[in-house]
């Protein structure tokens, strides 16, 4: 394209948007790299609407003029779905497309705009006395339109599902420029395909997500956290059977940490302490249970579960927080993870699935297959056992320096996805695909699965503008 | 096609699956009318495969022939979606497809075929110690892959969502006679567009689910049900937003009925009893609540809660069933309605959702607006108040006759229908479109919608051979 024609477009941009809402220079600089600087791109021009009428107006004239769009909400992603791969584009920035246009507490639902912060939205929905659940680490400043382009995790999935599982409706802005006026409340709406599902999760590849219908939840009358010392991860797992009988629904979270996590955490963060001994065991969990009833039931409720998985030798020892400040604590720890194993040395990560059931298999194994072909290499495993998602990290060994950890890249992906796929488990888990896996999906995803994707992505943007090089 | 050519097919689709296995002639005759009798196709053959590969060659063979296909499983659909609407189709036949694949307990799935009956699966999950929580009325007959191809709903829905929202993995036969192996069990996989969510609620249209991995819970360790006599309709809201908070995901069925419901029930048939006096409210609701504790922890929270109700003057009265006898006598209480409906003439029946919080406001103005047009007509209403799902049916007025309340059927329609959209409602909750809303559709969903769907169908069956004339 001309640079005449370049011109054209950002003039009509302008017109749509407002010359000040039209980003160029300095002002796009920390928008074409991603948070973790593992990606940089470039881009015409960052546009900033606000209404979906003028994100509407946005892409048909991107269209006109042939110009790829990737959309970008608080730009925390993980994959570099958010970052440009193509020279050509245009980014479209929602973050003043972020009003909370409706709650309804009788339908426990809430309507809000794609560049709502998801802590916004958590607060509107206690403000009403409701709970909205998703929760993860970037809450306070990735948007619900991040969450929904990636269907966002985190650690309420196993009680509440994935971001998906939360959204009724959606309005979304496809790539020919029309607007799908889905915002339905409903619970049960069985009229044709789910197109709601398709957008969610399509990290921005076909079409833009441009605001949300989701679920609310009653607020737990009372909360209780407590960290559990476990002598293996298959005891591990059997904890998970135990709890998720006794608490049911009440389960809200379910978080495995090999020792060496939270060993990490308290040397780089000395003010952060440990309930027990440092060494007392290979495995912890933290578990969260939330009660419909109130504090003295769900006290005692904690005590009959966890007092018979102790017996049963399930769970070496058990710390219960005896307060919101030692609740909060417990889950300091747990968050400290990634902020530790940052000063260990830049880790090769994995964002992994695999049914419950095998996740101790998978972690034994390959563990062994990473020791035999890179010996001292350190495993960093955390994640959301409930789920069956781990994230599966490898750290230099003692005196190997990054450099030297990160040319094994391609090899310790090889090992792990390998493993993954032998236990029947996902590569992507919930951080998406994005730049990162691209590459990866065909050689890991039933090549049948893989046409539908293609065939469906030409069907919907068939002149291939909507954020290229992702996912696909 | 020539006598020749289907000729040609059928010999190759008895060699695919062995001659006992196509039908033709008498045996056929029952396989091309639905269980309301109110379609009646026909159809070359219906063909029984019992394996996927199988199911793929015939539906290739057909793709070959350019022969349309017609999924059928249990043929309990309400809609006619499992009726062919096009004299050239051949029926797809699940009913050998019925094996129970794999239970895997410490993940919390089981992996079925479509030919499973629903009552199977339930009894497998069962038998493992575990639930598989859809319920519905057809149960014992229908097939999972009926289920799936509808996205079904039923009485657990509240608590455990659709059949869209049981199921982490698919296996399905493309329209091109290609098998997607996409059977797994995760909780968490973002790899790419959700293919199960579009394939899910597409009534056999986009090709056809063979088998399934499904969601399994805890089996809850105590259950109480209790029917109460309500106030009004808004009074019904209020107790569902007291009993959500107070039992939490515990409440796992909150259905409505209007008193007249109970009362045809008691009428005809008169061995079963209210616990009432007849005359007792306008409304009645069933609750069910499951908990994961005990029995004496069960009844005490369910007399806390709905004593509380009682004393707000949201419920009347209140019946706890005693036993599981008296509980099942309420449930059937419940599941009666459709047959004492039948006993009073034909209804036109309306399977519709609005948002729970303008529920009250629908049925007060749909009901006014049906009686200024057809003064005397009966609102038969009962259905998933926890879902905002109505079984909203409009039976003869005293003296009309079924046939005159029918040649109304179209006036009806446009009130409901055109209600049920004023209030940001589904024309179509929980039994699908199929035959009998197809047409309807186009008048009632965005525009912008349909094109999308039409897009993804034309993506994905290019030729129109997967289940013409449904849906689309």
């Amino acid at each position: 394209m001309s640079g005449e024609h370049v011109e054209g477009l950002l003039k009509e941009l302008r017109a749509i948007v407002g010359v000040e809402h039209v980003l160029e220079g300095e002002a796009l600089q920390p928008l074409l790299e991603d948070w973790r600087k593992r990606y940089r791109g470039w881009a015409r021009a960052g546009v900033r609407p606000d209404s979906t009428e003028a994100v509407a107006q946005v892409v048909s004239a991107c269209a006109r003029h042939g110009v790829p769009l990737v959309p970008q909400g608080g730009n925390t992603g993980l994959c570099g779905g958010a970052t440009p791969a193509d020279d050509r584009a245009v980014l479209l920035l929602t973050s003043r497309m972020n009003r909370v246009r409706e709650i309804d507490t009788a339908n426990d639902t809430i309507t809000v705009e794609a560049g709502c912060l998801l802590q916004q939205v958590q607060q509107a929905a206690e403000t009403a006395g409701r709970l909205f659940p998703l929760s993860l680490a970037a809450e306070g400043s990735c948007t619900i339109g991040g969450n929904l382009a990636t269907n966002a995790g985190g650690t309420q999935v196993l009680r509440y599902g994935n971001t998906r599982d939360l959204t009724l409706g959606l309005e979304v802005v496809t790539p020919q420029g029309d607007i799908w006026h889905g915002l339905r409340g409903l619970r049960k709406d069985n009229t044709g395909y789910c197109l709601r599902d398709i957008y969610i999760g399509s990290e921005g590849t076909l079409g833009v997500i441009t605001a949300a219908t989701l679920k609310l939840y009653p607020q737990p009358r009372a909360q209780r956290t407590a960290l559990l010392a476990l002598p293996s991860l298959p005891a591990a797992v059997a904890v998970l059977e135990r709890v998720r009988a006794g608490f049911g629904a009440g389960l809200t979270a379910f978080e495995v940490m090999a020792a060496m996590t939270l060993q990490a955490v308290v040397h780089y963060f000395p003010e952060q302490r440990l309930p027990f001994a440092a060494e007392t065991a290979p495995w912890y969990a933290l578990l969260e249970f939330s009660d419909s009833e109130d504090e003295v039931h769900a006290q005692s409720r904690l005590e009959t579960v966890l007092g018979a998985a102790l017996e049963a030798g399930e769970a070496l020892d058990v710390a219960v927080a005896g307060s919101v400040a030692q609740s909060q604590a417990f889950w300091h720890l747990r968050e400290s993870i990634p902020l530790a194993e940052f000063r260990m040395g830049k880790a090769i990560k994995h964002d992994i699935g695999v049914p419950v059931s095998r996740i101790a298999a998978f972690v034994e194994k390959t563990n062994a297959a990473l020791q035999a072909a890179f010996p001292g290499v350190r495993h960093v495993i955390f994640g959301h056992l409930g789920d069956g998602n781990l994230h599966y990290n490898v750290a230099p060994a003692p005196g190997q320096s990054e450099a030297e950890l990160l040319a094994l890249q391609a090899q310790v992906y090889d090992i792990v996805h390998g493993s993954v796929m032998a236990h029947g488990g996902s590569i992507a888990a919930e951080h998406g695909v994005g730049q990162l896996k691209r590459d990866l999906l065909p050689r890991y995803k039933d090549p049948v699965e893989m046409a539908l994707m293609r065939r469906i992505k030409a069907a919907l943007d068939p002149d291939g503008l909507m954020n290229p090089g992702k996912v696909l």
